[in-house]
Protein backbone atom coordinates (compact mmCIF):
# COMPACT_ATOMS: atom_id res chain seq x y z
CA UNK A 1 0.00 0.00 0.00
CA UNK A 2 1.23 3.12 -0.48
CA UNK A 3 -0.11 6.89 -0.62
CA UNK A 4 0.73 9.23 -3.69
CA UNK A 5 0.17 12.88 -3.91
CA UNK A 6 -0.46 15.06 -6.96
CA UNK A 7 -0.29 18.32 -6.99
CA UNK A 8 -1.68 20.61 -10.03
CA UNK A 9 -0.97 24.16 -10.78
CA UNK A 10 -1.03 26.16 -14.00
CA UNK A 11 1.53 27.41 -16.24
CA UNK A 12 2.80 30.36 -15.52
CA UNK A 13 1.69 32.92 -17.73
CA UNK A 14 -2.24 30.99 -17.86
CA UNK A 15 -4.27 33.47 -15.85
CA UNK A 16 -6.03 32.23 -12.76
CA UNK A 17 -9.29 34.03 -12.37
CA UNK A 18 -9.96 32.24 -9.32
CA UNK A 19 -6.86 33.10 -7.45
CA UNK A 20 -7.45 36.99 -8.46
CA UNK A 21 -10.61 36.51 -6.91
CA UNK A 22 -9.33 35.01 -3.81
CA UNK A 23 -6.50 37.52 -3.35
CA UNK A 24 -9.09 40.80 -3.84
CA UNK A 25 -11.17 39.18 -0.97
CA UNK A 26 -7.69 39.11 1.01
CA UNK A 27 -6.88 42.55 0.34
CA UNK A 28 -10.44 43.40 1.27
CA UNK A 29 -9.80 41.69 4.44
CA UNK A 30 -6.96 43.90 5.05
CA UNK A 31 -4.08 41.92 3.96
CA UNK A 32 -2.57 43.58 2.07
CA UNK A 33 0.78 41.94 2.46
CA UNK A 34 -0.24 39.41 0.26
CA UNK A 35 1.06 40.30 -3.69
CA UNK A 36 0.13 37.58 -5.93
CA UNK A 37 -2.13 34.49 -5.21
CA UNK A 38 -2.44 31.22 -7.22
CA UNK A 39 -4.63 28.05 -6.89
CA UNK A 40 -4.02 24.70 -8.08
CA UNK A 41 -5.17 21.02 -6.93
CA UNK A 42 -4.14 18.31 -4.19
CA UNK A 43 -4.83 14.87 -4.88
CA UNK A 44 -4.24 12.29 -2.66
CA UNK A 45 -4.27 8.64 -3.81
CA UNK A 46 -4.34 5.49 -1.84
CA UNK A 47 -2.36 3.03 -3.73
CA UNK A 48 -2.04 -1.06 -4.01
CA UNK A 49 1.98 -1.78 -4.72
CA UNK A 50 5.01 -1.80 -3.26
CA UNK A 51 6.77 -0.36 -5.56
CA UNK A 52 7.55 3.46 -5.56
CA UNK A 53 8.75 3.85 -9.04
CA UNK A 54 6.50 1.55 -10.34
CA UNK A 55 3.38 3.50 -8.32
CA UNK A 56 5.23 6.90 -9.73
CA UNK A 57 5.41 6.26 -13.35
CA UNK A 58 1.52 5.01 -13.17
CA UNK A 59 0.72 7.77 -11.42
CA UNK A 60 2.06 10.30 -13.84
CA UNK A 61 0.83 8.98 -16.63
CA UNK A 62 -2.61 8.95 -15.11
CA UNK A 63 -1.70 12.70 -14.44
CA UNK A 64 -1.37 13.14 -18.13
CA UNK A 65 -4.59 11.32 -19.16
CA UNK A 66 -7.00 12.51 -16.35
CA UNK A 67 -5.54 14.51 -13.22
CA UNK A 68 -3.86 17.48 -15.25
CA UNK A 69 -4.65 18.79 -18.07
CA UNK A 70 -0.87 18.83 -20.04
CA UNK A 71 -1.60 22.39 -21.98
CA UNK A 72 -2.45 24.11 -18.98
CA UNK A 73 -1.11 22.85 -16.12
CA UNK A 74 2.06 21.29 -14.54
CA UNK A 75 1.74 18.70 -12.09
CA UNK A 76 4.00 17.29 -9.92
CA UNK A 77 3.67 13.65 -7.97
CA UNK A 78 4.76 12.42 -4.52
CA UNK A 79 5.09 8.90 -3.53
CA UNK A 80 5.09 7.87 0.09
CA UNK A 81 4.94 4.33 1.17
CA UNK B 1 9.34 38.50 0.14
CA UNK B 2 8.66 35.15 1.17
CA UNK B 3 6.03 32.25 -0.25
CA UNK B 4 3.74 30.32 1.49
CA UNK B 5 1.77 27.08 0.50
CA UNK B 6 -1.63 26.25 1.98
CA UNK B 7 -3.12 22.75 1.04
CA UNK B 8 -6.46 22.47 2.07
CA UNK B 9 -8.43 18.89 2.71
CA UNK B 10 -11.68 17.81 3.60
CA UNK B 11 -11.98 16.73 7.36
CA UNK B 12 -12.19 12.66 7.36
CA UNK B 13 -15.26 11.24 6.79
CA UNK B 14 -16.57 14.30 5.12
CA UNK B 15 -17.63 13.20 1.60
CA UNK B 16 -15.86 14.26 -1.65
CA UNK B 17 -18.17 13.64 -4.98
CA UNK B 18 -15.11 15.22 -7.24
CA UNK B 19 -12.47 12.45 -5.70
CA UNK B 20 -15.22 9.80 -5.93
CA UNK B 21 -15.85 10.89 -10.03
CA UNK B 22 -12.24 10.86 -10.71
CA UNK B 23 -11.83 7.61 -8.97
CA UNK B 24 -14.33 6.18 -10.92
CA UNK B 25 -12.92 7.62 -13.87
CA UNK B 26 -9.47 5.87 -13.37
CA UNK B 27 -10.75 2.71 -12.93
CA UNK B 28 -12.78 2.82 -16.06
CA UNK B 29 -9.21 3.81 -17.85
CA UNK B 30 -8.13 0.44 -16.24
CA UNK B 31 -5.98 2.03 -13.14
CA UNK B 32 -7.69 -0.59 -10.95
CA UNK B 33 -4.67 -0.50 -8.04
CA UNK B 34 -5.94 2.90 -6.66
CA UNK B 35 -8.11 2.35 -3.71
CA UNK B 36 -9.35 5.69 -2.85
CA UNK B 37 -8.67 9.19 -3.70
CA UNK B 38 -9.20 12.66 -2.39
CA UNK B 39 -9.10 15.97 -3.54
CA UNK B 40 -7.82 19.31 -2.25
CA UNK B 41 -7.09 22.75 -2.77
CA UNK B 42 -3.37 24.32 -3.20
CA UNK B 43 -2.50 27.79 -2.92
CA UNK B 44 0.37 29.92 -3.50
CA UNK B 45 0.89 33.04 -2.16
CA UNK B 46 3.75 35.59 -2.69
CA UNK B 47 3.96 37.54 0.36
CA UNK B 48 6.03 40.63 1.10
CA UNK B 49 7.86 40.47 4.79
CA UNK B 50 10.91 38.74 6.23
CA UNK B 51 9.58 37.29 9.68
CA UNK B 52 8.62 33.29 8.48
CA UNK B 53 7.06 33.48 12.27
CA UNK B 54 4.76 36.11 11.86
CA UNK B 55 3.98 35.62 8.05
CA UNK B 56 2.89 31.86 9.07
CA UNK B 57 0.85 33.25 11.56
CA UNK B 58 -1.11 35.67 9.39
CA UNK B 59 -1.35 32.47 6.29
CA UNK B 60 -2.87 30.69 9.32
CA UNK B 61 -5.53 33.52 10.01
CA UNK B 62 -5.98 34.06 6.18
CA UNK B 63 -7.00 30.19 6.13
CA UNK B 64 -9.15 30.25 9.18
CA UNK B 65 -11.04 33.20 7.53
CA UNK B 66 -11.03 32.71 4.30
CA UNK B 67 -8.85 30.28 2.10
CA UNK B 68 -9.79 26.92 4.32
CA UNK B 69 -13.82 26.33 5.75
CA UNK B 70 -12.52 25.03 8.89
CA UNK B 71 -16.14 23.05 9.55
CA UNK B 72 -15.28 20.64 6.86
CA UNK B 73 -11.72 21.04 5.74
CA UNK B 74 -8.83 20.94 7.36
CA UNK B 75 -5.67 23.69 6.42
CA UNK B 76 -1.82 22.97 6.16
CA UNK B 77 0.94 26.48 5.81
CA UNK B 78 4.13 26.34 4.37
CA UNK B 79 6.42 29.29 4.45
CA UNK B 80 9.73 29.43 2.37
CA UNK B 81 12.02 32.29 2.21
Amino acid sequence: MAFAKVYVTLKEGISDPQGLTILRALKSLGYDEVEDLRVGKYMELKISGDDPEAISERVKEMSERLLANPIIEDYRVEVEE
